[in-house]
């Protein structure tokens, strides 16, 4: 009986090398190999090797970083799956990452969710494994828990990816979307649209040939070091999807403040504005997946920005804009931008679609 | 210009009234309307509510009530969405908080990743989004952090969500896949099979007419009163995908030993063990999402299923089989049946698919 079975389970794997089938969903022997031999080996840690239900994770450590636990997740259904600079395995790792940093949080724990498409080549899913054990390593957070579910080929694109992350916010650190005030400058950690614009010529149809690469990497080493010379951040996030104009309207309605950009100051490649021209975008609303907006008092702003300069990928950070008290009558709430002809026009959330599935 | 695009957002919502669009899932205005009129409303607290991106939890509260976090994550796919007894909600609150409650640990925060699927009628995410609501203040757990992506049509099915969640481990606590001994005694907590046999008939080709609910609901007290009987349980899983027979053989193979059960022991209602001869399936392979397999020590064995058979739910817990040495030369490790007929017969993992989208 022992040998059939042997025998039956060598005949699923010869037939599944090339790809994933139903079988490695099914909680049986298909799945506990594929789980063990290609999820569980990539990641390979102290919590997540035991394989139990959960990982368990000392709160001792925890304690000695913060008061605060900060949590998050984000699922990642980015199409193409690869793309320069990145692909879905370094995007899920990062974006969560970064997700924690934006509250000042050393990003510790990460749980990997995959859905996987009948049909998947299991080559495919090798490659977006190992990119997310280095993007972790480099980030230096664990994946300590995951789950694999298989669907129906047409049920699902190839892969999608939930991470969620834990993280612990140091003692006295608050940092909110609603605290801008008059006066606070802003400041962007560099290159604005590589993503999106990266994301908008991989798609094929467009025929683009410049030369873009994703920015998608870790950034909470960039919070430490503006926090080192910024401790009052007052508010911070990254500026993902829907890009920095839908950041700094959320920080401008949240704060009831007006916030008044400095187009000539924005840092966007040429290859980017290529792409924007040619598409009749504006690179305020294309996805980053590296950079982050920060409010902060002003007289701390270029000690910053010179310190944020030092460090590999953010030498273009700048101060782009400033903080406007709303209550002379009449003052809009709300996003400003000064154009390069000295016009000013206002700024607004998209309304519609720009792009789907950039993360 | 503000009243242009108040009457373009009023459009976008009127359009959007039936179904989820793409625009739900740019970033932009129409995804917020969704995230804060639907998502955020629906979960409602103080850590969610404040929409930032990541949610800011007390350690102070977390150390009361132990020594270790425990962290998992299930991304949950199954079809139909909605069945008796439950929905795809349902299931990912329950199956995450059971997946924390198996280590012994309470389970606190949940976070929630929505991938909707173009087309998707809102009705219908809000009757989901409702029953996650509802199952997570009946399991006692926040859901304090989330996440929504949309794809085209066809590039998902309907809606997947993917829960992770942390709770805390009390000090002490040791459950482990690899602690079973020679001498210990089985138990589960009721009915074997309803979820798996429930789903199975919903997917209408077999047109069962059977009377089947899922059983699917959250364990953490039946686990509290099983160690308050039996402080030294030694493995504990929930019995959800390859249902008791994977858990079980996992339990083995861990812990080095045989497992023998006592079919005559194993509670299946009447109805399951219809559906199962139908279609020539074995309960021990079914789904459950409210059963939970205990390996604990003979001497407490008798206590804690009186005090289990006492909660809702748990009225047929029951001893089904006990761990026997696998020193004796010869002796197969993994689990084997006594049957009704007397026989012995080895029951491993499944090889195939028997379900998929189970869960």
């Amino acid at each position: 009986m022992l040998n059939k079975q042997e025998n039956e389970s060598n005949d699923a794997q010869s037939n599944d090398v090339a790809c994933i089938t139903l079988a490695h969903g099914s909680g049986g022997k298909a799945m506990r190999d594929l789980v063990e031999n290609e999820i569980v080996s990539a990641f390979a840690n102290e919590y997540l090797t035991p394989l139990e239900d959960q990982a368990r994770l000392p709160l001792s450590a925890m304690n000695s970083l913060g008061d605060r636990l900060a949590m998050t997740t984000d699922s990642f259904v980015v199409d193409p799956l690869e793309f320069p600079g990145g692909d879905i395995g370094t995007l899920a790792v990062n974006g969560t990452v970064n997700d924690l940093a934006m509250s000042g949080a050393t990003p510790l724990y990460l749980t990997c969710g995959l859905i996987l498409e009948e049909g998947l080549p299991l080559d495919t899913l090798r490659r977006i494994l190992s990119s997310m054990k280095r993007a972790a390593d480099l980030a230096g957070v664990t994946i300590v828990s995951g789950d694999t579910k298989v669907v129906h080929r047409g049920a699902a694109d190839k892969i999608f990816i939930n991470t969620s992350g834990i993280g612990v916010i140091p003692k006295h650190l608050e940092i909110n979307a609603n605290a801008a005030q008059d006066g606070d400058v802003v400041i962007v950690n560099g290159w604005v649209g590589d993503h999106g614009a990266t994301i908008m010529a991989e798609r094929g149809e467009l025929q683009l040939d410049a030369d873009l690469y994703s920015d998608c990497r870790p950034l909470h080493r960039e919070v430490n070091a503006l926090l080192a010379h910024c401790p009052d951040v007052h508010c911070l996030r990254d500026a993902t999807r829907g890009g920095l104009a839908t950041v700094l309207t959320e920080f401008a309605e949240s704060s009831n403040v007006k916030i008044v950009l400095d187009q000539a100051a924005i840092p966007v490649r040429d290859e980017v504005r290529g792409v924007c021209e040619l598409l009749g975008l504006d690179p305020l609303y294309l996805a980053n997946e590296g950079k982050f907006v920060a409010i902060v008092p002003a007289k701390h702003a270029q000690a910053a920005v010179n310190a944020l300069r030092k460090l590999p990928g953010a030498e273009q950070a700048s101060v782009i804009g400033h903080v406007e008290s709303t209550e002379t009558l009449g003052t809009y709430v709300g996003v400003s931008l000064k154009t390069t002809f000295g016009s000013e026009r206002m700024i607004d959330m998209l309304i519609g679609a720009q792009l789907p599935r950039i993360c």
